[in-house]
């Protein structure tokens, strides 16, 4: 089963449409569509080419959309790269991908050049400068199972396993969000989420599919993005839960009534802000999602908001969702990731014996059929929208010399959500400083643990395991 | 691939949604879902039962509705029986089809009684004053390669061959006019055309899988269906030319706002209907489409309705239009049929070797890549919406002994847009009711020539080829 290529099929059906709005200018599919075939073109003059693992090291704005429409023109699989990392946690990725050309944005050189190892890595710059190969490389078929984007979470193990999307993946979750959220005229959806985040690369997705402008905004900035709900430009936003509460900070006057939805991931939001957002009639809906599901699988549709607080929702019409025998949330449906990059192991684990996902998350359905998530996976920190693993920080913290033990879990905060803090057991005496700077090299800034408090020992069970819930008491 | 039952999902996600407005009753989701699952147990007591080819003698009713939605539960493969049809006509589809149970709306037990021949026929009221079997014999799931209906179309060998409609058909169908023409909070879809022609069953799955209701309309009571246009009730509706000219007649003043699709599909629009449903500002858009595409596969988006009258359009999101060395309008999607019911070689003819559909029609694509219908196939005559392929006319007439020689060809009639005329060469003198009475015994009323002109030979060209077009100007 495959579809023709998306963007040369959008730009056949609806040349003059809006398709990305940036830095103030708005661009159509026509205008679009050329500007990604020119640098398909010369993308193509440095070998990039059809089936090629290519990284991509960009941030929120024109250059780094048209580099990942490029790069899907061409037929490769992007690993988009989640920019606030450290070189050493990039490095592990392409050489886990098995990249083979890394494009960066020249904000990123620094990092890049440390990261990038034997792998040939192009600024986009010099992409855009360079003469095309001339050659019309764009693939004429986008197949359902063929992998299309590559992004890295880490996971119970602490070590970042390499969700692969399908353009499979991102057809359902976008005809599934549509069949849920609807498609109106005049739809646009404004993106000040990471693009190299599933919630940023799906809006991406959608805009081609559904032939509506992608606002994309470099950094969320509160006031912009109030003007924009005021103006009517804009009819859909996705949220984390910060951006809610800066939002709300900044709210002075009702939003447009063109605007329609602000669709909430990345965590939950507390009941005070739900109310606050109820008060105001902000249609916000709340949703359930990870990398391994294209985007929100879960949703709570809009006459179901106020009568459901707290709850995440209902599988979109495409997807099930299903509580196994040990309270664990499953997941089913066309949008789940077809596994891990170059590790069956993996892949093999996530899945159960009839094929349904492994969320490793508890909850429960209520007799209404709504899903509540109780306790997240592996003691997930979820902050500012970014995913942290305790066990990845604890894996670094361990290779420390005088650290014997640690546990890294979430402390809630204002403006984060949540933040990582260490509960540590020392051989001998050690300072908080040290331990920030040698996460510093290690460790995204955002990972970083914001408090290190230093114990006799662990609060354990029997069997020795680790007492989480007890630290975050403490 | 397969999904959840799509009406077990839809009662889930929405159960108080209004699913169908029948005869002034409104009946929700819940409601609807409640009754199917009592005439499934039902139907299960009389041995249907999942895989079997049951054929379907209804009309536009709540009883067939509620009939059609059972059959899709217990996974039987439903013979849509068009209910104009001679008993002949039906018994051919019947045993064509392999059918092992007939069921029937009482207006129709006389026909039925004469083509069912050893099939077991069962009328609705039997089936509804039964015990339930008790067992909940709903199928968990639809799969996309699985056959969910039938229906017979001519063809050009005169032939009624059984067009297969997958599950997954119908979900592209759905989801791909969903990209087309959108999906708001309150839509709803009118449906007046027979839902055992794919025009009316494609409304009845958009709405499970949409979540809107379905407004049946038993017949096209032009006086009611303009009320629904001015109420606000109905945003969406299917219509043939014919219906357009009786809606035209009868407006009065303007549609509600909320209006936004007239939905025109079975044959062309004069250019005066286009432009006097301009001028009243209806939302008329044009399509192309079959029995074969699962409905429209090719239509005119609303921006560009004004700029191209007199074209089809182009095609949906999923599918794909290109025309053939002999401009032959090809069709590739994964709307398209899996093929004719035992009828392998008709399937084969209908493919070329790369896969592609071929509809028999002759057109071209304009430099916009707008479809345009110049011919079409086999001298196909559309009336009132029906199909009607002269082969199959003049099969009958041959078999009348006077008759040597005979062409049916399509003549332009202001209330039905065509209408089918033959012109006959005879041994001796026959009379125009000898004729008529012996097409009412074999042919459906629609089909039986409203003229019959007798000449002393046919027009033809030298390799013996009748010159239907000739004909026509006569």
């Amino acid at each position: 089963m495959e579809l023709t290529n998306w963007l040369e099929k959008r730009v056949r059906l609806s040349p003059k449409r809006t398709a990305l709005v940036f830095d103030g200018k708005q661009e159509t599919f026509s205008e679009i569509y050329d500007a990604v075939q020119k640098v398909a073109g010369q993308l193509a003059s440095f070998g990039v080419r059809d089936g090629m693992f290519v990284a991509l090291l960009g941030k929120n704005d024109r250059d780094t959309f048209l580099m990942l429409h490029a790069l899907q023109q061409l037929g490769t699989k992007t690993v988009f790269l989640n920019n606030r990392l450290t070189a050493t946690e990039m490095g592990y990725q392409i050489r886990d991908a098995r990249v083979e050309r890394c494009l960066y944005a020249a904000d990123f050189a620094d990092v890049m050049a440390n990261a990038a190892g034997d792998v040939r890595a192009v600024a986009f710059t010099e992409v855009m400068m360079a003469e095309s190969s001339g050659v019309t490389q764009a693939v004429s078929h986008f197949p359902m199972e063929t992998v299309a984007s590559i992004m890295y979470t880490s996971g119970t193990t602490g070590k970042p396993k390499g969700v692969m999307q399908t353009f499979g993946n991102h057809w359902w979750s976008a005809t599934g969000s549509m069949l849920n959220l609807g498609l109106q005229e005049g739809d646009s959806w404004l993106c000040a989420v990471p693009i190299f985040h599933i919630s940023g690369l799906s809006i991406l997705m959608r805009s081609v599919i559904y032939g509506i402008p992608v606002y994309l905004e470099e950094h969320f900035d509160a006031k912009r993005v109030d003007q924009f709900l005021r103006s009517g430009e804009v009819t859909i936003i996705s949220v984390v839960t910060t951006m809610v509460q800066r939002l709300l900070d900044t709210y002075t006057k009702s939003y447009h009534p063109k605007f329609r939805c602000m669709l909430l991931g990345g965590g939950p939001a507390s009941k005070a802000i739900l109310e606050s957002c109820f008060a105001k009639g902000i249609p916000l809906i709340q949703s359930f999602g990870m990398t391994e599901t294209a985007s929100q699988i879960v949703t709570l549709p809009p006459e179901d908001a106020l009568q459901k607080i707290g709850a995440s929702g209902k599988p979109l019409f495409p997807a099930e969702v299903k509580i196994s025998d040990q309270d664990e949330i499953l997941l089913k449906g066309p949008n789940i990731t077809a596994g891990y990059l170059h590790n069956e192991a993996a892949t093999q684990a996530a899945f159960d014996a009839n094929g349904w996902f492994r969320t490793g998350d508890i909850g429960y359905l209520d007799q209404d059929g709504f899903l509540f998530v109780q306790e997240r996976r592996s003691d997930l920190i979820i902050s500012g929208g970014e995913n942290i693993y305790p066990t990845e920080i604890e894996h670094v913290l361990l290779e420390y010399p005088t650290v014997l033990e640690v546990a890294v879990v979430a402390k809630q905060d204002d403006k984060w959500g949540e933040v990582p803090v260490a509960f540590l057991v020392t051989t001998k005496e050690t300072s908080e400083e040290q331990l920030h700077q040698f996460c510093e090299e290690r460790l995204a800034k955002y990972k970083i643990p914001h408090q290190f408090h230093f114990l006799d020992e662990l609060p354990k069970t029997a069997s020795q395991k680790i007492q989480r819930h007890k630290l975050k008491k403490l």
